[in-house]
Formats: structure tokens, sequence, C-alpha cells
């Protein structure tokens, strides 16, 4: 466990069993290495944040935990305003890795509010704080992983073909992942899915990660180009479509990984239902519908050239890249969070999850 | 125009104005280099078929035609009976370049037809003969192209946003294309068309060859990743789908490259005409309905290495990867030929094309 090398679900970011060092799986590296960073300087966790080794918003936001608990535990201080001040610098400078992750200041956040919760106690007493508090985020994100694949796992059947976008995976979370999560607790309990995913142009996500964390599980997963989803449905392989998501307004109306809307429109046109994954932290009330959704354009270059030998299309070519799209609410059979299965009208059934 | 490399619309397969060599585009340099081959030996024009430096139907056939008559030009024997035996020796040559190429072996046969109508005549008669026939092959495909060009033209309008999937374009044939021919046509009448092209993986032929020849052209060309047809139909961005096609059944079923069918999907979701440009040789009235159609699955390296730095995918990683989809005739609006426009039920207006 120590390294996450044991087959099965594969964990990218925990703290070693010394508990000094933060271990990452650094997944610039895949598909092609597996190789775990143990790192304690917080230069060097920094760095791995901004380098992108680590990703997905859940496991950004738990490595930042680890990091500044790690920081304060190399701290020599030994008052507790004297510890309080050798946090924030270091909290400080772990929120200037990737200015735009909010998972990572809201991690961040986190951690100071049990900081100051601890008023008046121990540095000693501070630091275990902090580790707790820092384990508590990373479980309470495996946790919300596990009960969204226990919530989808009884839409699905045994031997069912199933259809994934990008990747909402294992290693982008604590463990498991979103519409990754009944794939892998289906695949403990012997429910032998045939798993397609979509390789996920232009940063083949699903090609390069979802492939990998799934053949890592022993999982039976077949790599498609973005454009053969029609087909596999076509020809039966398809029983449902399971995708995460970035973010859903209250009407339902959901923004992820470019293409999804493609892929939901390819199931409603055959009869598959298409499932949206979603801890309740990316559903946003104050989002009235998709069109209020801002859409990410990124650099031409990652279609043109990104991963390739020679450029891919002319010099100067023009480039339309954008990041994300946004799935319109009819095109989704129910949204998974939790809490529990959000059905159309997802106007009165996605503030209900909200209620208890 | 002896390199054609006048400014519009290329050409990829001609005679050199002395007609002593084959002047071909080298597809295999696209995107990055525009290079023309001036081929007189037999052996470097099999070459450059088998290397796929010409490749497309028509462009196969026309470069097999000016192959032979080259041959024979080149040929010293002073009997018909003499000139025939060399001819029938590079007929079979050039035909093992490519054994799975239909145009390859009608234009050959062809070419054979028109040396046997001459029989008696002089060497020198035959030689006239078979660049006539050779020419005539040439300039029929252009007239096919622009009829179809012609023909789709009446169903756009100035101004308009077009999609288009892989490479049925100008390269491909004596020149215009047949997806391509109404922008090229368009082009020259000063449509302003904003055309918008997917990369259409796994081998790239709209990224490297579609948008190459749209720019060279002077068209308003942008590159899309495939999952983002969606998106661009949904911003209002397209107007109609245009594409080629490998078959089309007699009730209009129609076989393309891979994807072709997620985008007429998409396309009727948004409410967009999806236009079938199709010779009337590529309708099969003996195939049924595309379930008669085999797909061709083809190596997995195509998807997770091809092109690319590093391995895109998982050493080992299963791989799924059909080469065409059938688009089925419900999702197509019509159906461009030479001959006119097929509208549905096409099982009833395709026949009547034959009719006249």
């Amino acid at each position: 466990m120590q390294d996450g090398r044991e087959k099965g679900v594969v964990r990218s970011v925990m703290l070693d069993d010394g508990q000094s060092a933060l271990v990452l799986l650094d997944q610039t590296l895949l598909p092609g290495e597996k190789k775990y960073l143990h790192l304690t300087r917080l230069e060097d966790i920094w760095e791995a944040i901004y380098q992108l080794r680590v990703r997905g918003a859940p496991a950004i936001g738990i490595a930042a935990a680890y990091g500044v608990y790690l920081a304060a535990k190399a701290s020599a201080a030994d008052t507790y305003d004297g510890l309080l001040a050798d946090f924030l610098k270091a909290k400080e400078y772990l929120a200037s890795s990737r200015p735009t992750a909010v998972n990572l200041f809201w991690a961040l956040d986190r951690m100071e509010r049990r900081f100051r919760q601890e008023a008046g106690r121990t540095p000693a007493e501070v630091k275990a704080a902090l580790k707790e508090e820092a384990e508590r985020i990373r479980a309470e994100d495996e946790e919300v992983c596990r009960r969204i694949g226990e919530h989808a796992l009884t839409l699905l059947k045994p031997g069912m073909g199933l259809l994934t976008h990008c990747n909402a995976g294992t290693i982008a979370t604590a463990k498991y992942g979103t519409a990754l999560a009944p794939i892998y607790l289906g695949q403990e309990r012997g429910y032998g899915f045939r798993v397609y995913a979509d390789e996920t142009r232009p940063l083949l996500q699903g090609a390069r990660l979802t492939v990998w964390e799934l053949m890592e599980a022993g999982v039976d997963v077949t790599l498609i180009c973005d454009n053969m989803a029609s087909i596999v449905m076509k020809e039966g392989r398809i029983d449902a479509v399971l995708v995460g998501c970035d973010r859903v307004a209250a009407n339902g109306d959901t923004a992820n990984k470019i293409g999804t809307s493609g892929v939901a429109i390819l199931a409603k046109h055959y009869g598959i239902p298409f499932y949206v994954h979603a801890p309740l932290s990316t559903i946003d009330l104050n989002c009235r519908t998709g069109d209020d959704i801002h859409i990410e354009l990124r650099p031409a270059e990652e279609v043109t050239t990104k991963w390739y030998e020679r450029p891919m299309a002319p010099e100067g070519a023009k480039v339309y890249n954008p990041a994300f799209d946004v799935t319109d609410h009819g095109l989704i059979t129910a949204i998974i969070t939790e809490k529990g299965i959000a059905h159309p009208p997802f106007s009165e059934s996605i503030p209900r999850l909200f209620e208890s």
C-alpha cells in the first residue's frame, strides 16, 4: 500500500507510512511509466502541482492539504503564533502553484480554519490536528466517490457495455473517481463490465489515463477514437454512458470535457441511458442554465502539434479549440451524486439533494 | 500549370507539358511540404501508388492510366502485337501496386479496352489513342466532380458555415473533389463560405489534407477535433454538413470514413442538413442496405502510436479501430451526384438517377 502498487484501484495521492512524505503518482509519465514521487520539500510539492504531476480537482486539493501539513510538521516554531506564521507562508506559497484551481484554495482554506480552531494549543497538538484534517479531506473524498459509485451501480447490471469520455477516474480523486467509481465497485464484485473509453482529443485523457487506470485494476477496457462512439453504440456494444462533470447548473445542464454533449446526443439517438456523475460540490445552484457557463478556449497547438512527431495541420491553420461543452439537461438520463440520484425534471430533483 | 503551383484549386495528378512525365503531388509530405514528383519510370510510378504518394480512388485510377500510357510511349516495339505485349506487362505490374484499389483495375482495364479497339493500327497511332484515353479518364473525373459541385451549390447560400469530415477533396480526384467541389465552385464565385474541418482521427485526413488544400485555394477553413462538431453546431456556426462516401447502398445507407454517422446524428439533432456527395460509380444498387457493407477493421497502432512522439495509450491496450461506418439513410438530407440530386425516399430516387 505504501506506494500504491497493489493490483487494483490505483491511488494517486497519499501520505507514506512514516507520514513524513507526500506520495504522488507522477501523472505526466502516464501511460508509459508508473512512478510514485516521495516528496518532503514544499518546493517539490509546489512543482508537482504546477507541472500537473498531480491533476484532478480533488487530488490537487488533497495534495495541497498534505503539503501544508508537512510544512507545519517541519517547522521548528515553538509557539502557536510562530507555527501559524510558518503555516500561512507555506499556504500562500502553495496557493501560487495553480491559481485557477478552485479546489486548491478550498482545501488550503479548510486547513487554515482547522489551524485557527486549535488556537492556544501546543505546536505538537496543532500539527496532529492538521494531519487529521488532511487525512479527513482525503477520506471524505474517497467516501463521496464510493457513494457515487454505489448509487450508480444500482442503475447498472453485470456484463453491461459502458462508454466513458475523458478521465473521471481514481487518479483524479482520493480513490475510485466519479464516473469510473461504479466500474471499480462492479469490478470488485465480479460484474464483468466491458468498458469503452473515448480517447478524448485533443489531450487524450481517455487514451492516456482512463485506459491505463482501468487496465491497472484489471477491468476489460477498449480504446476508441472519439468519432467511433456512434459505431460502437450502433453495434449494440454500449448499454450505458458514464461521464463526470466540471459543473452542473441548477436545471441539470452539465459542463464537461469537450465532446461530452456529442456523446449524449448519440446516446439519445440510440436509446442508451446517459449518466452524469457529480459530487454535490460541482453542482452550482447559482448557475441557472448552461448558458451561464463560460467555455474556456485553449491554444491551437494542442490540436495541431501536441503529442505529434510532426505538425498535424498546415502551419498557420485556423483552429477552434474549446476545452469543454455543455450537455443539455434534456439529454441526461440521471445525475448521480453522493446523496442519491436526481432524475428529470432536474430543476426539481437537484435542489432536493441539498435539503437532507 | 506545369507543376500545379498556381494559387487556387490544387491538382494532384497530371501529365507535364511535354507529356513525357507523370506529375504527382506527393501527398505523404502534406501538410508540411508541397512537392510535385515528375515520374517517367514505371517503377517510380508503381512506388508512388504503393507508398500512397497518390491517394483517393479517382486519383489512383488516373495515375495508373497515365502510367501505362507512358510505359507504352517508351516502348521500342515496332508492331501492334509487340506494343501490346509491353503494355500488358506494364499493366500487370501497376495492378500489383495496390491490390485492393478497385479504381486502379477499372482504369487499367479501360486502357486495355482502348488498346484493343485500335487493333491493326501503328504503334504511334496506338500511343496517341492511349494518351487520349488517359486524358479522357482525367477529364471525365473532373467533369463528374464539377457537376457534383454545381448541383450541390444549388443547396447552399453565400456566407454559409459548412462542416466536412475526412478528405473528399481535390487532391483525391482530378480536380475539385466531391464534398469539397461546391466549396471550390463557391470560392470561385465569391460565396465566402466559412468551412469547419473535422480532424478525422485516427489518420487525420481532415487536419492534414482538407485544411491544407482549402487553405491553398484561399478558403476560410477552421480545424476542429472530431468531438467539437457538437459545439460548433450548437453555437450556430454550421448551416450544412458536406461529406463524401465510399459506397452508397440502394436505400441510401452510406459508408464513409469512421465518424460520419456520428456527425449525421448530430446534424439531425440540431436540425442541420446533411449532404452526401457521391459519383454514380460509388452507388451500388446490388447492395440493398448498409448492413451488406463490410466494415474494415484496422491496426491498433493507428490509434495508439501513429503520428505521436510517444505512445498515446498503455502498451497492450485493447483497441477497436473501424475505418468506416454506415450512415443510416434516415439521417441523410440529400445525395448529390453528377446526374442530379436524390431526395428521400432514396430507394425510389436513387434508381431514377441511373435511368436517364
